[in-house]
């Protein structure tokens, strides 16, 4: 790692990628590699897990519920956001919405499948792919959230919703979207896909041994269990 | 329609009702009835063909995308919003966004099922049931709706969203949350489910006819088609 210019996490189970390598050595280089800037991705629960606080796991819906969703110490990358991802695919706005409302510090920002949001060091995030990214800003939030009880739903009011596609650009301190521009976003777009291609071939041929199967099965009993 | 104190719409397509009755004496009576303070209510398509502008069908999903839904003149009885249903339980909120987004004159109120709107005279609205009311107010609305094409997903930023559970009350005019009103909300919420419970039991009396199971099948295609 004390090596690496680049550092990609696979999908899986975003709790026991923060529970196996939160607060360990390997933690603290991933956390060291990003603060001297190494670009590092995730997908699916590799993605969830950059955050300080990161979503668990949780139940589906596009309505805000108490008990919804759960939150855990994630790897430390991004101390302003939440991340969910599969989010249109699987319905998790509810959820986001949840989280945000109990916790408008947080910028909760939701991935559509093959889609995603590239944050430079000046929390400057641009949208790439073929989905939607749907950020929930809870700054003028109105709610009930800490009287709702049971698995009732919860009353959130004044959110702020974008749903930004592929080119678009957030302000992640300012809150807000900044306007088009085509030139560089086919540049990052490009240059993207090129590191990105670059590493799930690199990773793929380092996976070809004995035990990729074995590792497979594994991954997919937790993948059911709480991605 | 002219010595009713009540009038209910059931479900089934909105596009129906709003074609068969649209435009016609009986749909004049339902909106001359609504005028002198007779209560008018629906289910469903019953629910959605009570605006101005109807969201007549589209397709599922979070993400709002262009050509995701289809407006068609509803009975005008509400001309300040557009009303969506099933809202939670099909996912309802993408097309909602996006007609907002193109008509932010409109405010877009997503029903979830078991649960229920009641906007008074002074355009207050009551949220009473077992889910929210989703509402999408488009004021401050940066859009590139307009220029999307094909089904691509479109960009909606700064869109204004409130989860309203039961109890919490709505002010349409003003567009915002008025506070929680403990006595008038069990007072409003009896009020209405004696009143819904009654009009169903008429109804279901009147319904005891031959053609009934008929009439049921009928209804079972249209909803597959278009509700």
């Amino acid at each position: 790692i004390k090596k690496a210019t680049g550092i990609f996490m696979t999908g899986g189970n975003q709790l026991r990628l923060s529970s196996v390598i939160g607060g360990t050595k390997l933690g603290a280089a991933v956390l060291d590699a990003h603060g001297r800037g190494v670009v590092v991705a995730g997908t699916s629960a590799g993605a969830s897990a950059v955050a300080t606080h990161m979503m668990a796991f949780g139940s589906s819906g596009a309505t805000p519920k108490h008990r919804m969703a759960h939150v855990s110490v994630g790897l430390g990358l991004l101390v302003n956001v939440v991340v969910d991802q599969h989010f249109e695919q699987r319905t998790r706005l509810g959820r986001l919405l949840a989280v945000v409302a109990q916790s408008p510090s947080l910028i909760g920002l939701g991935l559509d499948e093959d889609t995603a949001a590239v944050i430079d060091a000046n929390d400057i995030l641009d949208v790439i792919g073929r989905g939607s990214v749907t950020i929930v800003d809870g700054s003028d939030v109105i709610t009930d959230a800490f009287q709702t009880t049971g698995h009732k739903p919860m009353m959130v009011s004044n959110a702020r919703l974008h749903s930004l596609p592929s080119g678009y650009r957030f302000d992640l301190r300012a809150r807000r979207v900044l306007p088009l521009d085509d030139s560089k976003r086919e540049r990052i777009a490009q240059l993207a896909q090129g590191r990105i291609a670059r590493m799930v071939r690199q990773a793929a041929a380092e996976g070809r041994d004995d035990r990729a199967l074995e590792r497979r099965r594994a991954r997919h009993e937790d993948q059911k269990a709480s991605e």
